[in-house]
C-alpha cells in the first residue's frame, strides 16, 4: 500500500513534537517551515551572517534524523561562554552550510544528508522575510518584537516583508498531499507566517489533502487571550481564506499547580466548552506528562513545567484520524 | 601480509600533508598531536570555552576523513563576519563535542566516526599543556608568542606548563609502531612540542620502530636561521634525546621568484650541501607543484607561492623506505 504524504505546517517546538510522534507511523513526512524567526541565536546569525533562519528549521532536522543520539545532542546543544554564547551548533551547521553552497536550500538537503533525516524539510520561502504587524496604527518589525507586543483587539494587519514567494517544493508538497496538519505551535509566531507566505493558503486551499488543525494547549495574555477552540479556530480560517476539515484538541486539565503558574503569566488553558460546528471534532488527553523531548541539560525542573503536547499521544490521534497502522 | 602501524608525529599543516599522502597506501595511520596550539580559533575557544586546543587534531581528522567533500569543507570553513570571525567550524564541532561528551579524548573519538575517518587521531596529552620558552633571561607563554620571538642562539629552554602527561594511546601507538615518522612541520610549533611531553621522547627511543625525521623545507628567520639538514637533525636529536633512523629531505630547487619572496622574510631553502653521519639519507624532490589541499577558497595565488612538501611525493618516499607497495 501506498505510505500517505503527510505535511506538517509550522516552525516551533510544536513541530518537533508533531514530528517526533509521526515518523514513528509508517508514512511520508514533509516539515514546510515558517522562515520570519528573528530571535536569540537565529536572529544573531540573520543580523551577522546574512544568512536565512537556521533555527526552527535544523529542529525539524534533529527531529526527523536517524542519526545516532549524541549527533542530534550535538545540534541541540548551546555554547554557554565567550562570544559564542547562545548559539546553537545545529544553526551554526546549517548557516555554514549555506555560506559554502550559496543557497539556503542546498544546505537543508546537505544536512538532511549528514543527519540521516526520514522525511523532508522545506523552508516555506527562500526570501528573507521578516514579520510585520500593524497595532493600534504602529508599524511593527520582527518576529521577537511581535512577539511581546500586545495584539488582541488591537492587531490591524499581519504580513511579511519583502512578501516571500512560496518555495516550490512547499506548493509541491502541499499538492501532493494526502493531509496537511497545521500546528502544534505559537499561533503568530509558528503558525500563520506560514499562510502569509503568497499562494502557500491557496495552495492549502485547493489541495485534496484532508486539513487538519492542531488546536493551540494555552492562550497567551497578549495575543490570544481568553481562546477557545472556536476562537482559535476562526482566527487560522481567516489567513487560510477557508476551512479545515477535521481539528484536534485537548480536552484534558493539567495539573492545577502548572494552571496556577501559567495564570502568573496571564496564560490560560484552551477552552473546549463551545466547539466550532461543521468540523470533524476530535478531542482527546494530548498533554506530556514527562519533560519536553528537546529540555536542554540541567534545567528538567522548567522544563517539565510546561504544558505541551505529547508526540505519541498527539500522533496516535492524527494516525487514527488517517486510518494510519503503525 | 600484515599492515604495517605508521605514527606520524606532528600537528599542523606538514602532518596533514603526511597523512593525506599516506592514507592512500594499505597502512594504519595514527597521527600524535601536538596540544599547545594558543593561536586563531583555537586559542579564542581554548579562552572562552576552557577547551583543549581543537585546531591541529581537527586538521588531522579531516585528513583522515572517508566523508563527502562537502563534510570535509564544512569542516574547514572558517566564518568571515559577526562575533564568529575567524572560528573554524570544525574547530567548533570538536569543542562542542569536548562539552558535551565531558572529554577531549571522546570528543575526538566521536567527531572521527562523525567523518569517518580511516586511521587513529592521539592527543599527544589531554593536559591544558602551554609552550613555555626562556630567551635571553625572559619567560615567554604561549606559542603563538614564542611564534614571534627570536630564538636563535638565545633560546635557553622549553618547556610545556603543566608539564604534560603522555596520554596512554600515544605511547601505545608508538609502542606498536613498524614506523614513526616525525615531521614535516612548523619545528618549535609542532615537533618538539610533542617531544616536550613527559615519557614521550622515551617511547620513541625505546620503540623498535624505524624512527624517520621529515625534515623542514625551510628555515625561519626568527627560529632556524641558517639551517641545513644537519641542524635540523642535531636539534631535533637533542629534543629527541637519542638519534633518528632515517632523514627524508628536499633536494630540489623552488622557483627563483618564490625564494626571493620567502628572502624578503628573511626565510631560505634548508641547504642539503652538508648532510648528518650515520644515518639513511633520502634527498629526493619532495616540492609541492600545485595548490595547497587546504587552500582556502578564493586565495589560490597566495597559496600556490608558498614551499610545501607534496603529500604524494612525500609518502612515496616513505613508502619506499619501509617496503610498502601501493
Amino acid at each position: 500500500m501506498r505510505k500517505k504524504n503527510i505535511v506538517v505546517i509550522g516552525g516551533g517546538t510544536g513541530t518537533f513534537t508533531a514530528l517526533t510522534g509521526l515518523k514513528k507511523y509508517p508514512v511520508n513526512l514533509t516539515a514546510i517551515v515558517a522562515m520570519s524567526d528573528s530571535g536569540g541565536s537565529t536572529g544573531i546569525l540573520r543580523d551577522e551572517l546574512g544568512v536565512l533562519p537556521p533555527g526552527d528549521v535544523m529542529r525539524c532536522l534533529v527531529a526527523l534524523s536517524s542519526s545516532t543520539k549524541i549527533m542530534r545532542t550535538l545540534m541541540d546543544y548551546r555554547f554557554d561562554s565567550g562570544k559564542l554564547t547562545g548559539h546553537k551548533f545545529g544553526n551554526l551547521l546549517l548557516s555554514a552550510l549555506e555560506k559554502i553552497t550559496g543557497s539556503f536550500d542546498r544546505a537543508v538537503a546537505t544536512a538532511g544528508e549528514i543527519l540521516r533525516i526520514d522525511g523532508t524539510v522545506v523552508p516555506v520561502t527562500l526570501d528573507p522575510v521578516n514579520l510585520m504587524a500593524k497595532v493600534g496604527g504602529k508599524i511593527i518589525k520582527g518576529e521577537e518584537t511581535i512577539q511581546m507586543t500586545k495584539l488582541n483587539g488591537s492587531l490591524e494587519h499581519l504580513w511579511l516583508q519583502p512578501m516571500g514567494r512560496a518555495n516550490p517544493k512547499a506548493l509541491a508538497s502541499i499538492r501532493e498531499a494526502d493531509a496537511v496538519v497545521i500546528g502544534p505551535g505559537n499561533f503568530y509566531a509558528s503558525l500563520v507566517p506560514n499562510l502569509l507566505v503568497r499562494k502557500i493558503p491557496e495552495a492549502i486551499r485547493k489541495s485534496k489533502a484532508k486539513k487538519i488543525f492542531i488546536c493551540n494547549l494555552m492562550t497567551k495574555k497578549e495575543h490570544t487571550k481568553d481562546f477557545g477552540v472556536i476562537e482559535y479556530t476562526a482566527m487560522l480560517e481567516k489567513y487560510l481564506g477557508g476551512t479545515v476539515d477535521a481539528i484536534i484538541y485537548n480536552n484534558k486539565m493539567p495539573a492545577p499547580e502548572l494552571l496556577k503558574k501559567y495564570a502568573r503569566e496571564g496564560d490560560a488553558l484552551t477552552s473546549w466548552r463551545k466547539l466550532p460546528k461543521g468540523h470533524t471534532m476530535i478531542g482527546a488527553d494530548l498533554l506530556s506528562k514527562r519533560q519536553s523531548p528537546i529540555t536542554k541539560v540541567g534545567t528538567p525542573s522548567k522544563e517539565s513545567s510546561l504544558v505541551r503536547h505529547d508526540p505519541a499521544r498527539l500522533a496516535s490521534v492524527i494516525a487514527k484520524l488517517l486510518k494510519i497502522m503503525v
